[in-house]
């Protein structure tokens, strides 16, 4: 069970750090802005395997860069505040200062210690451009676009070197991944809306990362503790540790005491974008009761969390007044805790939501900050009974909507979807959200495949992801397994992540991601090469794989053997194959001919296409005949 | 770490028993065979809910039965030889005697005890029927037939006498899922080859089920132990846990020693078809040299598991010596134990697979027996680069000649299937496979969409399962997380099976099954009611959910309170929606007229149809557009 959050023991957080196994943190320079260094993990393979190191995406910040000193009292370093600086057109000011109520009128020792090093917050002077979406349109590449790119081209590099980039096969449906990304790519979708970069001017800890179709499919890992459980130590710890095994951007769910203050611990030890629900906050401010909302409360929180650096809020100004009779018949109503809390203003006040009324002045406050929307799928559906329905699309058209004056109002934005969803119905959603929201980048939770498993949601909901990511999905929210159940602890944070670092990629696979199959081959190889500490180490999880594989074979000599413990010493298929090698590597072309005569293949062959691969084609068609 | 198999510990498997959680054994009494009962699971609701229990598909056998008396030692009730007995055709005679070489050649502490209860075994008469295909073909409707059609109707009953089976929609990708089961569609599917049921006539102890695309998706776990680990009790628990979780079948993949012992005590034991691969101990029985393998040998094998009650048989007679080469430039080259074994075989003596020589000869003995073939992928892809190659398919094209020859012989016939395959080379095998092999059954082995997550290959594998299922797999083999890293134990057994079912129901939602989702339903308003009990009781693994929950919410009183630890007392959205729910219904329908003018959304209503549910053309129509 989770410690009850007990600020008497509050202390400095404790993060796990140090490099993964056999890995090592390297930062490369663009050669289109000499003072970046952006960072990869190379994982070094064993001497036996003749190859490099292995570069691979790498959202664990400094936490496992061996070299860095981590002081959680002070932070991150702020290197983004320069880039944002020299580009102009902001101000530094002294900032809402904070109330008792930011932090649930908590005092004395049950006030969480705030964050000892709060930096003053920037904005935009009136008129000046901010927003990457801003500098896009304008036709400006921003360093976080150059960092971005550089990032999203590991590997890519390394195929084009070897001309084996046109091997990449598979099925985008209409997204256009590139075989390489330039600055002016990254600029391009993003002034096109089709991807953002979720980059608060406040949020300089932050190291870019870009999310849209044409780019690698990114998760979210949600933290936050809850008036029930857990502490700010346990969330900052959570977010070091949820990073560290992937995940692309962290949202902070909390809610109860001592929002503000966990918060700021987290945006100022974060190197990845952080995303909050306003409202939740707002809500506290009120007592919890959704009739109180009003448009002050909630901008104030806004102005709030602005001036701390989050980079991207849910906000659900699509459930409206009309709509909320539509969930009345529904199997599990409104489940989203946000979409749930605006239907009930909407019904207290029988008025149209705030958020919708207000969407004009939300987009002001947001972009001053650049600010990402994330508009919410407050009318998602909770199970399989309910999705797909009306009121869930009705919300969606709204969506799209609020996208268009948002990005007129010079906001990046993208858009949040189910869900609970059977896998018949997912490609609807993703067409759907297409099509209704011009392509802004979409973002679902799951969707999970089932309502039967509770225990095993990452799995119902790994499924969704893994299919929707395919279809042209941005970024997938995690599930753990404790979905529905509790909240999740360091284990469950883990085993979301790794799940959905899984869907992410066999979604970059099946897209035709140029380089995402770099990876599969290199863990392949030394799997057939029974080189056992690079298989652990080229692994989402070298932890685990080591420790299942010592649970049968525990002896050192064993990582090195040619046999592993399924099949044991002699009865071994990969040895076997090593024979059948050698033996075609013996066989003349007369000899292979013999053979393929003797079998009477040669017409089989023939309506192969004598390839060793289907060809791309050939597999968008049988794909397209579904 | 697994115990090594110690034979001087040998007692009687201890074994799982008792009745699931909230759960009750009910026997059913199809019309058309009184004598027949067939198990279901009733999961009996709380009070509260006021609803009847939910009745689940039951592969777990008496052990979960109350009221059953479970002596191991004695097996279970030989129920279904007096079926076989009154169809005629048959004989009971003296079996094949059992020789130390059976069980490697081990003697004194180091043999595992036999069984103690081993019956004589029966064969087909000369020239008489016995396999349910040559019934079907026949036109004769077997006890076995009426007694699947009762179980697959499990829940369409229900459906058919509320009238709802008409809103199950779904795309079935040419299946042909009918509302309602009947006795003669079951034999029409066996008749046509396009569903097996796998029973032995000497494995007595079966309670029948079916594999075929027009029936719900059925899983597979493995078990066996190994030249390195595990002991024959062990196995036997591994089997009854395996299908109190529910597993349909079970292959004992045992390599090693007493592997006829190990054996005779799961099939006499074993309420579910049993399947293995021959050619395992075929190999034991030559010193574990390929080179030494003969005919001989291996049919002796044969009829020594076919007496046994073997349900079905791996036989990888598609490996043939022209395709070895095929596999030269591979990553992983063959990784198919059974596949590698026959390439080595053909590679040392320089000649066609006997295995393929002698193919009718197996059908001759597996028929008189009714052992269904399982027909091995010996060639499937052991890594993403090597999915869909021209090995792969060449040998696929092979088992589509074979069935063919393997029906003419009056045998049933499953085909087996990869492997590692990217999500979208998936349906290319799914729609290969139906052409080249005349619609017999499809039993893949995952696929796993990724390769770079050993650990979690039950994950990369059920997101594959899921989709192959869906578009029209029979059964999906499952894997557990030890898979590339060491022999599964009892936790990974759960979570494989667990995984599996998970990619079953998922499939069969997304087919159309017309009762699928009342198991979703019910949990689905469970959860909405926070009838935390049900919830648990419905799902999968009540005893995970249950445990998790517990982790934050221990307290008796949590089980029944309106919220849960994710969002506190004051914070929860199912209860707000209750009060939407009161609102929707305090509303004339002048105010919802007014409402929906306010939001000005006719024009979107009308374009969704006005219906809440996407109607089924709609959802094909998108699929299709893929």
């Amino acid at each position: 069970m989770n410690k009850p959050f007990n600020p008497a023991d509050f202390e400095t957080p404790k993060v796990t750090t140090g490099a993964l196994p056999a890995s090592r943190k390297v930062y490369v320079t663009p050669e289109a802005a000499p003072d970046l260094r952006v960072p990869l993990r190379e994982i070094v393979l064993s001497s036996l395997s003749g190859e490099p190191p292995l570069p691979v995406y790498d959202t664990s910040g400094p936490y496992t860069d061996e070299t860095a000193t981590i002081d959680v009292e002070q932070g991150l370093p702020r290197t983004r505040l320069a880039w944002v600086r020299e580009r102009g057109g902001v101000e530094e000011y002294e900032g809402r200062p904070v109330k008792p109520v930011d932090n649930g009128n908590v005092t004395g020792k049950h006030l969480a210690r705030n964050f000892p090093n709060t930096p003053k917050p920037w904005r935009a002077l009136d008129g000046k451009p901010v927003t990457q979406y801003e500098w896009a349109r304008a036709g400006v590449i921003t360093k976080e676009m150059i960092y971005v790119a550089e990032r999203e081209n590991l590997g890519r590099k390394q195929m084009l070197e070897r001309a084996q980039a046109a091997i990449a096969d598979g099925e985008s449906f209409g997204a256009s991944v590139p075989p390489f990304i330039t600055p002016e790519f990254v600029r391009e979708e993003i002034a096109r809306g089709r991807a953002i970069i979720p980059s608060n001017i406040n949020h300089a800890e932050l190291e870019p990362m870009i999310i849209g179709r044409n780019f690698l499919v990114k998760i979210n890992a949600n933290i936050g503790n809850s008036a029930v459980t857990s502490s700010v130590e346990e969330e900052v710890e959570k977010m070091v540790w949820a990073i560290r095994w992937g995940a692309d951007t962290v949202m902070d769910l909390s809610t109860g005491r001592n929002i503000h203050n966990t918060r700021e611990w987290i945006i100022r030890n974060a190197p990845v974008p952080i995303g909050t629900v306003p409202i939740y906050q707002a809500l506290e401010k009120v007592d919890g009761d959704p009739a109180k909302l009003d448009w002050e409360v909630y901008k104030d929180t806004l102005i709030e969390q602005c001036e701390q650096g989050v980079d991207y809020f849910t906000i659900h100004a699509g459930v409206r007044l009309a709509y909320v009779p539509l969930t009345a018949n529904r199997v599990t109503g409104i489940v989203s805790r946000g979409g749930s809390i605006m239907a009930k203003w909407c019904l207290s006040r029988h008025k149209e939501s705030f958020l919708y009324e207000r969407f004009e002045e939300i987009c002001d406050i947001m972009r001053k900050y650049d600010v990402s929307f994330s508009l919410g799928d407050g009318l998602r559906p909770g199970s399989i009974a309910d999705a797909n329905d009306r009121a869930q699309f009705a919300e969606l058209e709204t969506l799209g909507e609020l996208t268009r004056i948002a990005w007129d109002k010079g906001c990046q934005v993208m858009i949040e979807g189910p869900g609970h969803v059977p896998m018949h119905k997912i490609k609807i959603n993703m067409d759907k959200q297409l099509k209704e929201c011009g392509e802004a980048p979409f973002y679902t939770l799951g969707p999970l495949t089932t309502d039967i498993a509770p225990g095993y949601d990452h799995i119902t909901s790994g499924i969704g992801a893994a299919m929707i990511g395919w279809f042209g999905c941005a970024m997938l929210c995690y599930v753990t397994p404790k979905e529905h159940l509790g909240l999740p602890d360091r284990d469950d944070v883990k085993e979301g992540v790794i799940t959905y670092k899984i869907a992410a990629h066999a979604a970059d696979l099946a897209k035709g991601h140029p380089a995402a199959q770099l990876r599969d081959d290199a863990l392949s190889r030394a799997r057939f090469d029974f080189r056992w500490e690079d298989q652990f180490n080229l692994g989402l999880d070298p932890d685990t794989a080591r420790a299942f594989h010592d649970e049968t074979l525990p002896k050192e000599a064993h990582k090195v053997a040619h046999f592993c413990s399924m099949c044991g010493p002699k009865f071994c298929s990969m040895k076997i194959t090593q024979d059948v090698r050698d033996y075609a590597a013996s066989l003349g072309d007369n000899e292979k001919a013999a053979l393929e005569g003797m079998a009477e293949m040669s017409a089989k062959f023939n309506e192969l296409g004598g390839q060793v691969y289907v060809d791309a084609e050939k597999v968008k068609a049988s794909n397209k005949a579904l």
